[in-house]
């Protein structure tokens, strides 16, 4: 219990937080690209990401509770998937899972982050393929010598994964250089970690905050979901695209509308910025 | 379980229903005077909301398990409370605390929701009365004879309570003729279950019609809130002009910004919407 205001306020617990860390990524505007407050498709829409927030949380309250990182996972995917837009934020609930489990474990770092992760099992790899059964997601081709891992196959490819004695972690290990997530996953969530301190240095409204790391961490790095969605061409233009913003070149309301315009999603950034939401509130990001 | 889209769903848990309206009340736009996507206040935005519906969470979990009314509604507010924008959805907290009991129980029905309200203890209204410990509300001075029951003296008032054996049914019936949300616990949700219906039988993005909703209710009767804050006269001017966007003589997104700026929050209103989103979602709304 802290006192704020006159009034005596509970604070919020670790899956509380990383609920809220999904509501207020979508809350952030402009995001270049990203459904936000003031953009949506017609098919996917703000009220989406409102409804998956809504049904994730007790697949995030498994993993505050010690649950394994797989089951907490699909569990969590699977309630986000009930609403019908589609995929709204599975990627933002693999960031999430195991940085709720390390905070409820112990104190959120990364170093326990990199613990929880590397402690994962098979049985961890098999909850996460059968998540995908839950929501169509846009994915790449799996690299050379792993179609028979591709997460399309969803439980069809749990044998080979069995086989193979690959845990979760090992599955992220073997998609890190192409895919942002699984970086964070064998980095100890570097980017993650990071990008929180600018939220909690900033100041002014978190949803603000928010929308401006994304267009720094856009700027910094190509979006993954962008390769894959479309190609390393134009995942290269949208990041100088968002170094033009901040250097004050281009207008990122303008950039959002052409983004969306030409369903450019990046997807994998905005996956970052829930995860960093959720350290900083865990430190003590005041909304 | 449902299949949608070609992927199994899970439905959403009552609590679930409820935590969604809250949210998906916010996220309809234009809704003039009241905090929406598009507009907010310095001291109150729309990230307040996100982290008021995820703290309300539990106390919504406890009225869906069949917890009193009166602690539910308590620790819904409390967990609401624990953001620094003050009170953003204690009004809706009221309406959907009863619809949640009735929707666990049994059928939801203006008949159970009014059995779940009539049943209501003395110590269900001493809990709502130290619920406003925990938050800041506009309330009016209160009727001639019940200046002993001011929500404002908060716990202080529960011997009075006990003296004069109220119920919580009996407090909302005392304020009925001034409060909208009172009106609605003593005539088993009447304008809710109406609205629901035009929820229902709409088209488009839900938080589209949720924003209709609230401008077609907005101009069928004054706000009380609007007159607790202001007065009556000001109630009636915003019930009019309301009925003006109904008409297309007014632009509702001018009239918005207009409300905003004079200060006018037809809270009661948006109270309304929430309640008629969840029996909306309890009754099939697809998002």
């Amino acid at each position: 219990m802290v006192r704020l205001g006159g009034v005596t306020v509970t604070e919020r617990s670790v899956a509380q937080n990383a609920q809220l860390a999904l509501l207020l990524e979508v809350s952030g505007t402009p995001k270049p690209g990203n459904v936000d407050r003031e953009r949506e498709h017609d098919d996917l829409r703000f009220e989406h990401f409102m409804a998956g927030a809504v049904g994730a949380r007790s697949g995030l309250d498994r993993a505050a509770v010690g649950d394994s990182i797989g089951p907490a996972f699909e569990a969590a995917v699977e309630g986000m998937a009930g609403q019908s837009g589609g995929n709204t934020q599975l990627g933002a609930l693999l960031v999430l899972t195991p940085l709720v489990a390390a905070a409820a474990d112990e104190r959120l770092s990364p170093a326990s982050a990199d613990t929880v992760v590397r402690e994962t099992t098979v049985d961890d790899a098999a909850s996460f393929y059968r998540a995908f059964e839950h929501v169509d997601v846009a994915i790449d081709d799996p690299p050379d010598g792993l179609e028979p891992l591709d997460v399309r196959r969803g439980s069809d490819a749990i044998p080979e994964l069995r086989e193979r004695e690959m845990t979760l972690f090992d599955v992220m290990e073997s998609s890190a250089d192409v895919d942002g997530v699984a970086a964070e996953w064998v980095s100890g969530f570097e980017r993650v970690f990071e990008a929180s301190k600018t939220l909690l240095e900033g100041s002014g409204p978190v949803a603000d905050r928010a929308s401006d790391l994304f267009l720094e961490l856009l700027a910094a790095e190509p979006d993954t979901f962008v390769v894959t969605r479309q190609n390393r061409e134009t995942a290269d233009e949208v990041q100088e695209r968002a170094q033009e913003v901040l250097d004050g070149e281009e207008d990122a309301t303008a950039l959002a509308e052409e983004f969306v315009e030409r369903d450019i999603n990046p997807g994998t950034t905005a996956d970052l910025v829930a995860g960093a939401l959720f350290v900083a509130l865990e430190r003590g990001l005041e909304v």
